[in-house]
């Protein structure tokens, strides 16, 4: 029987104060839905108290049925000389309809009398008080000891007592948080394990990057008696990140034996560091350990016939049980057997004999190769394999667009666009403005197809981020467009890579209509092919 | 009396199979000469056997004074069955005319037999005949062991007799070698232990990061007593990396108590890492710990204000001992001592009182409710407090701009801007094609301005960011814009918001050009107002 070590994932919370990562609500949502799927058993949603966003999305969360994971609230002690029940903060953790909480306060005897100007006994007063009024209101409580390695290197004696007064006032776990991220592994083990021999509930380990050993320091505490692991998805969070909960649990499963998620989720590790770098619209990195995608590439000639013939020479694990794969740069022998592994991915069955399988796979390598990423274009990926086994036709496809922009004045703006399509072997003209090239476009496109196809009206766009691929020539450079719609009740994404933004947008533009209409063609009439082609040499590319 | 740990470098052999990493032997030599200052004791530099461009950087480093460091070769033992004399990798290792060589060498039996298809004996005799021939030709030799911690753990035995047959034979250093990077830090704790009660001569270790656990392996072995770090900088290398050497030099020095390098050049950890960023033409992570751009940046507004008044707080080390400095983003989480913090970076006191600072403070809330976000735009948020506080104006400004684009047919696509301009009391028309219609902006823009700030041909955007704001609209909401501009030496960030991507992304294109310009005044001539204003009017809004 493998020990359980709970996981408490604070990237919505911790992770958004990392430089350049700000989440939506609409975001945060989506998170939390792959955390709960992944099994991560506490989500940090974020301050209730601190701004009306994170209230909202206090609110919104209630409406999603979690499977495994509970929702948490963070907060701080109550403030200086008055009663819990009056401080604002602790009220509005209440109100923001948890279960699970945390709460911060201080163990650093320097921090109690410099930067809260208080007695080291009111600080004591202050966690007991917090701590019972939150239990008296059901929840299951964390104590989050802030500083609390440096204040016990300092007082060691009063930073014990602080945590052991969160003990006694009902806490069921103290989380021992390094907050200025400079404790080192063999400091964290010895003190860890000190702590571990003064309480008797669950112990905690909070880690920050600041001396590139986060996760070794985290493994450190959960070998002296740490239970829980707070972390952040891909490591995001203030500074240089907290501790990357991705690489934790591969490690902590994989080789320590303890027991983190579901063994078959582990799997999935790969795909969610992918989804949560594009939902925060951030640069996956390449060599991110387990998950990257150079995490199993091998380029040494010499490193690559071993590899094949001895994997765990050169790999630790094995890339498929984090839902990873190997990749070979160097050879060519590599390609068809990662193309397996990718459709097999997405649970397509591909026979290699079959030549639509060979032609599709073809396609998809080129496509990977282009800069296409279909982890987070499903829908893109589906039209994909789609047109490449069936007689799947375009139900619409273009003439020509163009655009027009104009700023002059302070108040003058213009966008049109103006779309020749054909649909259903007619030529249809149609001219629209928008927000921008792009909403203009799409509207023009809607406009021209509304009249054969209704149902469209009740789709949207609702997400549209762009990254550009290659940072070195920026505007000039190829971009990725990943386009979210959605009809009110599913959401489908799509994708787009092109040097140019606009050609990228209407890529993945295209593929959204066309996939919905896909996924409703019972409920439209379709009249194609007819007798005559109006429409010869006309494409959406 | 610090303990001396020996530092060995192979960003120039083992980071450049990190995946994109590619060097050529001018910038390899670039790399040589700022190690060596660092003080590097050991920089190893490519297997002159493998390929024309190693042997060319052997011929050309020798030209090279250098203070500090050894150049190093890389090689292997001697192939099965022939004398080491005879060995043409091992004669290659000679002809390169260094005074250092590291050979690495099978000590897992599993390989012995699998790999290299030979005896546990030969492989032995491998060892001895390839270490004594380098020795008896004057050279220092490190023998890196490969695989050896996957070797100890399945044939202690044979694993330390392969390490002892080579300090027998005379080597300098055996260097163990955690070659798939899979090993955890208590694991290399305890066998580093071991394996120094067996050897008498230095120990070294070389890490990959394939755990995220690279520096804390690195420092475990330190501990037990290893005293040469192998790693890169930055922690380029194949897969996920090599151990970072820029964290292990700070956190054994800062705080480990060792001797790296010279005290007074951990000042110079944060320029070198960014310089071989450039040189390998590798984007430098923002996070990157010690000396990454967010290493010691805080959003936190309670953080913001803690920080001012102890640093100890949320910095584990000073950042001005490793050449890297605070900063205070701007953002949406953060509170009023951001504001003041910031603006005295810039020589700017905001006092509450004073009208400008209020209207300061005013319009950046307006701004911020509008969907700006400063943290990532430091450029334009500069600007913004240099427009409140001094008689700055705008070096430019808009009369109109049309972008026209085009697609027809497969290939036909046209992206034009027309921009008509203010710039010094003259009206500029000028037009440019472009990848996409920012793209043709930047470039019309661009020309329009090179006549009157020829500077301006130095810098170019080197990143574009879109994020919608409002969710629920998608293209029809309000967009963010961030972009990144760089003239080969500094980076630049500047933000724009609008309902429009085009408006939005010439706000950011605006501010980019204006942030440069005011940034090199003393280089450009501006010759505003002239008597007669021709460009009554006009505004980049």
């Amino acid at each position: 029987m493998k020990e359980q070590v709970f996981l408490y994932d604070t990237t919505l919370r911790d992770g958004t104060q990392g430089e350049g990562v700000s989440l939506s609500v609409d975001d945060k949502l989506k998170i939390v839905k792959k955390l709960d799927e992944l099994g991560v058993h506490y989500i940090e949603g974020g301050w209730p108290g601190s701004n009306p966003k994170d209230m909202e999305f206090f609110e919104q969360v209630q409406k999603i049925r979690l499977l495994n994971s509970k929702i948490t609230a963070f907060g701080s002690t109550r403030r200086i000389g008055i009663k819990a029940e009056e401080d604002e903060n602790l009220q509005k953790l209440i109100e923001s309809g948890v279960k699970a909480v945390a709460i911060f306060g201080k163990t650093w005897d320097f921090q109690v009398k410099e930067a809260l100007k208080t007695s080291l006994d009111e600080n004591l007063q202050m966690i007991v008080d917090s701590v019972s009024f939150l239990k008296n209101n059901g929840l299951d409580v964390t104590f989050d000891a802030e500083h609390f390695f440096d204040g016990y290197k300092q007082n060691k004696e009063y930073a014990l007592k602080a945590i052991v007064s969160a003990e006694m006032a009902g806490a069921d776990c103290i989380a021992l948080c390094d907050t200025n991220g400079g404790t080192l592994p063999h400091e964290i083990a010895e003190i860890v394990e000190e702590v571990c021999s003064h309480v008797t509930i669950q112990v905690g380990i909070h880690c920050h990057n600041d001396g590139e050993v986060a996760v070794a320091n985290s493994l450190a505490a959960v070998q002296s008696g740490a239970r829980q692991v707070q972390g952040t998805m891909n490591g995001y969070g203030e500074r240089c990140g907290n501790a990357n909960l991705i690489s934790v649990i591969a490690n902590l499963q994989m080789k320590m034996n303890y027991q983190c998620i579901d063994e078959v989720n582990l799997a999935k590790l790969t795909s969610i560091s992918k989804y949560v770098h594009e939902i925060a619209n951030q640069a996956a990195p390449s060599n991110q350990p387990f998950v990257g995608r150079s995490a199993f590439a091998h380029k040494g000639g010499m490193h690559v016939s071993a590899v094949l013939k001895h994997p765990q020479t050169y790999e630790h694990v094995k890339p498929e049980l984090i839902g990873n794969k190997r990749r070979v740069l160097i050879s060519e022998l590599s390609g068809q057997s990662n193309l397996m592994f990718k459709a097999k991915e997405w649970n397509c069955t591909i026979d290699k004999k079959d030549p639509n399988s060979k032609q599709l796979l073809e396609t998809i390598k080129e496509k990977e190769h282009e800069g296409y990423q279909y982890e987070a274009a499903e829908a893109s990926f589906e039209l994909l394999v789609k047109k490449s086994f069936s007689t799947w036709k375009d139900y619409f496809s273009l003439d020509y667009y163009k655009i027009f922009i104009e700023k002059s004045g302070q108040d003058l703006f213009t966008t049109e666009a103006v779309i020749k399509l054909c649909v259903q072997n007619e030529m249809v003209l149609t001219a629209a403005e928008g927000n921008g090239p792009v909403n203009a476009l799409d509207h023009a496109l809607r406009k021209g197809l509304e009249q054969f196809y209704p149902i469209i009206k009740k789709m949207y766009l609702s997400d549209y981020k762009v990254r550009v691929l290659d940072e070195t020539e920026a505007t000039a450079s190829k971009v990725r467009v990943l386009i979210e719609s959605s009809d009110g009740e599913e959401k489908w994404s799509t994708i787009g890579v092109s040097g140019n933004i606009i050609k990228a947008s209407w890529l993945a533009l295209v593929d959204s209509v066309q996939y919905y209409l896909m996924k409703h063609e019972n409920e439209i009439e379709v009249v194609y092919p007819k007798k005559e082609d109006h429409c010869l040499g006309v494409s959406n590319h």
